[in-house]
């Protein structure tokens, strides 16, 4: 594999153990009477690879990825809270299990929690997307992760701006400075596939 | 590949062949005039591979998935009939071409369609990324199909007491218990690229 | 790779190179010292691999999915824009920042935004994944882009009927014309994971 390969080409190992950092597991287990020694020797290097670092940017990216996932379900939490604590039910049958039709009605804060949940879809699912491909596009761990990073924060300032009321613009600036990574690396993955559209 | 491998590596396997189940299948294909007789015996491995078990895992996540999928879109579709028999339209123009623009107003029937499906968004969409990165940590296959199968049902009965307006708490009963494996494989994610983050 | 493989398997390049081209990127590195020349040979075909045609699958599918989710963040900067120029906005905070109380109100044309924008994520979100479990089905390529293209053109044409209120069923049409492929997807997958449920 070529050093000069350019950027946008995938890493094959990125791919075939975005999770593992083995070199040695690549190939499958075969029975040893059919193989020669000098395929056993080149099929099982032992020597460490250069290219473990690129799999750590598919790790890295599922961290980030299931912290702000968590994230939407502890959102999902505080939603049920409030509807509890604020006696606001979305269904006419929650609502009689908990003192009453009249508390089948809406609630500020309620809507403000489920506001929070909506932008969260509006945009960490693209995320989800976006840095799972672009995890793939053998990108500079260092600058990958700094991609990660960033968007996760900026969305973590956003909810909490979001439920606690930050004054204006905090939640707007959280929002556009997640939003940047996003659109480096959807602009990163159609410069990459553009050639094949 | 050693049998005490930790579970929180990768199985490489599992990502090659997440949806095949030949290990033959591995290498491309080569011109024959340049592989020597010894290599082309260890790149065509005919013993069947213990390691076709894991791949089963990403299949039968890619078919409760797309259960689910499929799910949603039948709540998207009877969404649209209870507009039309109920004659309640989101929209002016649908309003106008179904009856006149008195048409053009909530109705409650409708508004908890639509409660499931955004209920739906909310949680089979994290579901879908979470069981695709757990799949490739090389879970052992029948708890990897614990997890799928049970939000599977979880979800379908949560669509079913919704949309039925089943009494509650059955509807919360059914989310709870769906969301036991999606923390389950989110825990385990975490564990696995924590060092990486 | 025999020919006659059932197209319901996975066809393994297409994951390894989703995104690439070069099937000489197949293997790790090695230590140059490992190896015999023989093996050499065999792990760096340098004739061009029939197979190279399926990659871009998903190469084709990142690109049209990426188009999409650039198409969802227009729609959040228009309502954004339609928020500023209407004077209509989701939290006080926000109203107060921009003139006052008297504006944290609902807007017509806001709302057309925001169900624009859910019906993007109730519909393009779920293609993201059925794309992706599809593209390493080893579909036709010619097959798999047309799947891609018609959903693309669909949802942007969707997008255009809802914001500028195209006469219905102008937008019903573009919805139920995407959805075509998603089902055909769909029911493709299940045909190919129905045994590993």
């Amino acid at each position: 594999m070529p050093l000069s390969r350019p950027r946008t080409k995938l890493h094959p190992t990125a791919l075939i153990h975005p999770l593992g950092e083995n070199q040695d597991e690549l190939e499958p287990p075969r029975s040893p009477s059919k193989i020669s020694a000098g395929c056993e020797r080149c099929r099982r290097p032992s020597a460490p690879s250069p290219k473990r670092m690129e799999n750590k940017v598919f790790m890295s990216f599922a961290f980030y990825s299931t912290i702000l996932i968590l994230k939407m379900y502890v959102v999902a939490i505080i939603t049920g809270q409030v509807r509890l604590r604020k006696k606001a039910f979305a269904n006419p049958e929650d609502a009689l299990r908990n003192g009453g039709l009249q508390y089948y009605r809406e609630d500020p804060d309620v809507e403000r929690c489920r506001r929070a949940h909506r932008n969260d879809m509006e945009n960490i699912f693209p995320f989800l997307f976006l840095g799972a491909i672009y995890s793939l596009l053998d990108p500079s761990p260092a600058v990958a992760r700094i991609h990660f990073f960033i968007f996760c924060v900026g969305r973590i300032v956003h909810t909490i701006a979001y439920l606690l009321r930050l004054k204006a613009p905090t939640r707007s600036v959280a929002y556009s400075v997640a939003q940047l990574p996003c659109f480096s690396m959807a602009l990163q993955i159609l410069l990459a596939t553009t050639p094949y559209w």
